[in-house]
């Protein structure tokens, strides 16, 4: 699968944060290192490896800034970090993450339950980001992600236009790219099709990711729905890690093997290599004895004739 | 999900016949008779319930005629049988089936190992199969159905002209129509918008079902490539029977569930009624005890605020 051209797409694999932050176990800090390692071996050029929140609230991520340091070593890789708000953005950015992603929920319930914050502070806080960003790390792209952007488990639909106006409110905060996240595994094709056709209608070449959920099997839909649109980067967890993928109430993060097999058999390139990703299996394993990878194609093999 | 139309798209429920073929239990001709009447109660508007094939090969379906002759009850589902050739065409006929499918296998290799005739004798067989059903059963439909249409465990891939070239064979023998099914669950979205499209321009309204297996975990994705350019009728098997859809090596169908749910999430009517449906899974559970279902959405169930 080496591309001899710039791959087509970006799986932006985002295990290392919202993977380990979705189970029970914890990851030790040098476990980390060796799977983000695998994972930057295997071609993923954008990891999310950790989130610079308060420690006493995740303590899985209490060494962000330690795993950012090691990730940097890796220097073709976007070592990407989630912050909640200005504090968080300010002690990553210092740490060197290359890219920082801000989540607003467009449900405003799920918004105050999230962060205690309304949609409407987290705009202002995505702002006060941009400009700490001008001033300490220009060049290091800030994405604002819109969460429950496909439907609420507290509000349970989520009206299209909410997100839009939402979105064009980070766009013109300042936000790099403004992607959006089927939190909840709500989404479906039409929808995906729908908005993000909105949002590059209405931001560009700002549309940023698909974070897709596969909690009621529509992950890898869902992701072909938005590609065709011309969505090209699209998150995914290796193993499915952050709970179940094929069960309620999970955080079912599409699976990054089957989201690679499927572009991949498309004739989309992702640029990962399909043995080195198989391997970096191990180092999570590893780390996290006993929680359960998900994954059809690692279960099935590639086909008979594959590229052969 | 009552209709007040006729409902946009045709799911065929294959799980009483592809899924109890791949399933180590036997169910009762009794049991066969309940699930059935749950899965008419549900909305499916066409049942494949059984196989006409010597019961010595398959001893679960040494009942085909009396669950033919139950399943007729049922005056507005289309009753659907399974027949590997001529004499199993006229056992089946005879039985009253309202349509009829004749595999046959887009690989050489394939097609030998699985019912020991070239594809070219296959649709010499098909067209006898016609000529009988005008004798005996005239207006009955049969289908052809092009099986290893998206690549072989045997011979690996399969070229495409080599399954359109099948597909109009089969057609111009007299096939009412012909579907292409993922037997080995290799396909991938830009091949099904291939084949499918390709198909249409060969034998228009002949183009039948799109039977696409979750082997790699891209079964839904293929459904949604397939409705895209024009297919309206789609074979998935409820709890995904016919071995773990999310395993190796197994029949791996399309979970019926999940398949209705996309489609009504998506705003395609099925005209399939959702507790109903979810109610088919108790006798199918009673009939083969100890055989796991699947389905993502019955796991999750449906969203908040769904159609609320």
């Amino acid at each position: 699968m080496t591309p001899i051209h710039a791959p087509d797409v970006l799986i932006s694999e985002v295990g290392p944060r919202d993977g380990l932050q979705s189970v029970s176990g914890t990851m030790s800090t040098a476990a980390k290192c060796l799977w983000i390692d695998a994972l930057a071996a295997a071609g993923l050029r954008e990891i999310e490896v950790a989130s610079f929140v308060p420690p006493k609230l995740l303590p899985q991520m209490a060494d962000a800034a330690q795993v950012v340091q090691h990730a940097l070593r890796h220097t073709h890789i976007t070592v990407m970090a989630l912050v909640p708000n200005l504090r968080g953005a300010e002690t990553a950015l210092r740490s060197g993450a290359r890219k920082i992603t801000l989540p607003i929920s467009a449900s405003q319930a799920h918004c105050l339950a999230n962060v205690r914050k309304t949609r409407e502070d987290m705009v202002a806080e995505l702002r006060a980001v941009v400009a700490l960003r001008d001033a300490i790390a220009p060049g290091v792209p800030v994405e604002a992600a819109i969460s429950t952007a496909f439907g609420c488990t507290l509000q349970g639909q989520v009206p299209e236009d909410d997100v839009l106006r939402l979105a064009v409110a980070c766009a013109e905060a300042g936000a790099s790219d403004v992607g959006l996240s089927d939190t909840t595994g709500m989404g479906n094709p039409a929808q995906t099709t729908r908005l993000f056709k909105r949002l590059f209608q209405e931001i560009g070449e700002r549309t940023g990711a698909a974070h897709m959920h596969n909690t009621r099997g529509l992950g890898l839909a869902n992701c072909l729905a938005a590609y065709e649109v011309g969505v090209r980067t699209f998150d995914s967890s290796l193993g499915g890690l952050g709970g179940c993928p094929y069960a309620p109430g999970a955080s079912g993060n599409v699976v990054t093997e089957d989201l690679v097999f499927m572009f991949e058999a498309m004739g989309v390139s992702t640029g990962i290599d399909w043995p080195t990703l198989m391997a970096a299996r191990e180092p999570l394993k590893a780390g996290l004895p006993g929680e359960t990878l998900y994954g059809m194609t690692p279960e099935a093999g590639l086909p008979k004739g594959w590229r052969g």
